[in-house]
């Protein structure tokens, strides 16, 4: 980040036709913007999204309200138009790519669709790490291979998203890893589990944690043994996109999570990082606190796929605008001083 | 509104491709939308918004941070594109007109501004009522002509702005008159006011609380003795809102406050207006809980000029655009029953 534009930026948002910080947070988002941007006046025009997806082993213990089977099925209403991302990045123009990197399917072939097939989803981290070290690494560097493709595609604002039938149980298990804070804490419903299927899933997680305590002191051990394939693909992502100077907009739990081991994993990636929403899963408050992030939306959005951080791109664009259309109180002559 | 057509749009809701409730608030707030529209796929593809002006004789009282004099000269920059709400409203082509109640320039002619002239600013509501009775409901009906303008362009959404220094102490005093809330409750800083300021507007509100306390029974009474022109022309869009159909979108504390006592005046309304933003002002969040209303955005904005509602123009499109876009289970085969 430029510091030196950030504080010009800041100079300008003081000389805008408004009294000093009545446009809140959009203030300081504009003057973030300007940093990362090293422009004065920073504009989002070119907003990007992929959607990470991939299968989760931990399955099996049951952890989730909907069968594996919706990972795939949802996979083809992305293409189809008929998922929520898909509805708002078509009515955003925000080109939206699809990365399937391993669902239990292995021989899917969907048009338009990138297969990487690490594996048919992770293994049941109960028993096993979830990845071994060669798909992490994949994971990740697909995460860097998609923010590579964004910013050759001139994007200026990097949206991720994930499907995952199960994610938000390995979410909260490299959460847990990564912040000390029990599975009780952070785990809640997901796609909607009863109460009793919450405390299930907080004995699995304990269960997990307990069988690699000794490989999660690291975060890129805590990711291999806990994570998910498009766990780690988020987070390989976040910290490309700070390596080559692109924003990243973290969308909500699982992506959160995510963010917070890229940031862990190094820690120069966490300016890069705008965080678009603070959903309904109880851990996203408490991970978003973890961060210090002063999320820009509070909707009680807890549907993933990017759809909170597409939600948040006009309130972005809109700052941009404000910041760099509003007259000057000089360019204006209004009367800049207080009485 | 047409509660059989919500309950369709509930329905619809429930089967669309995304757990029950993932969407959040943007799922009631499709649902409210189509029993406004009485249509089950609701669409807001013409906003429109008046921003109505007007200056207040309580600033001798030394209640504001800024001079008198800035009333005007942000007239003059709405209509250059400068202010706030210029930049918002042409960013989204939202038609922007601007009526000019009442101001200290009587003489006052700006093209494309309807210059009621209604009087020099209010009277000073320390001394005297804020409005005689001929010019409160001149300003009511002036709030009715703007939405009919509005309806005679076809417009779907009513959003509603203001301009006057001195109008958050009109508002509060306006506020307590209607809730009994005490000014110590409800006064904030305003445009910028310090700590000695705020005492000093709540002792102003204090006194004319007093001086007017045998006539602030009635909303109507209240509105004259302690409101504004604008205020009084807010009060009296958000009931022809209700009359004539459009859903209405409520911006920050100033028009909050002429919301609260649209309501009061007529209850039936109560349905028709949407509430954009909770802002930075303190009495802003006590007002929306007294119009037991669930605000959209939450960017500490305390701006005025109709900024925060037209902030939320976008998330409302998007609620919509997600409600009539995305498939249903069925459409898309995807796996509806949790296990």
């Amino acid at each position: 980040p430029d510091q030196q534009m950030g504080q010009a930026a800041q100079q300008r948002q003081q000389q805008l036709t408004k009294p000093t910080g009545a446009l809140g947070d959009l203030e300081a988002l504009a003057i973030r913007l300007a940093a990362l941007q090293a422009k004065e006046l920073p504009q989002i025009n070119q907003p990007w999204l992929t959607l990470f997806a991939g299968d989760h082993g931990v399955v099996a213990e049951g952890v989730s309200a909907y069968p594996q089977a919706v990972t795939v099925q949802m996979l083809r209403n992305f293409l189809n138009g008929g998922a929520a991302i898909s509805v708002l990045a078509k009515a955003q123009n925000i080109p939206l790519e699809v990365v399937d990197l391993g669902t239990v399917d292995l021989h899917l072939s969907l048009p338009n669709v990138q297969h990487l097939r690490l594996g048919p989803g992770t293994a049941n981290f109960v028993h096993q790490p979830a990845m071994s070290v060669e798909q992490c690494q994949a994971a990740l560097q697909a995460g860097q291979a998609a923010v590579q493709r964004a910013k050759a595609n001139r994007a200026d604002l990097f949206l991720a998203g994930e499907m995952g039938i199960g994610n938000t149980t390995a979410a909260t298990a490299l959460a847990c890893a990564l912040t000390g804070l029990a599975p009780a804490q952070l785990a809640g419903p997901g796609t909607g589990l009863d109460h009793s299927g919450v405390q299930q899933k907080q004995a699995v997680i304990n269960r997990a944690l307990q069988y690699h305590q000794d490989q999660l002191e690291a975060p890129l051990q805590a990711l291999q043994c806990l994570g998910g394939f498009e766990l780690a693909a988020l987070a390989g992502a976040y910290i490309a996109c700070a390596q080559m100077g692109i924003p990243a907009l973290v969308d909500g739990f699982i992506c959160t999570a995510a963010a917070l081991c890229a940031v862990r994993l190094n820690p120069e990636c966490q300016p890069w990082l705008l965080f678009a929403h603070a959903g309904a899963e109880q851990g996203h408050v408490l991970l978003l606190e973890q961060l210090q992030a002063k999320p820009l939306l509070h909707l009680g959005l807890r549907l993933g796929e990017g759809s909170g951080a597409a939600l948040a791109v006009p309130i972005i664009q809109l700052a941009c605008q404000l910041h760099t259309g509003m007259a000057t109180f000089a360019e204006a002559a209004v009367a800049d001083r207080p009485l």
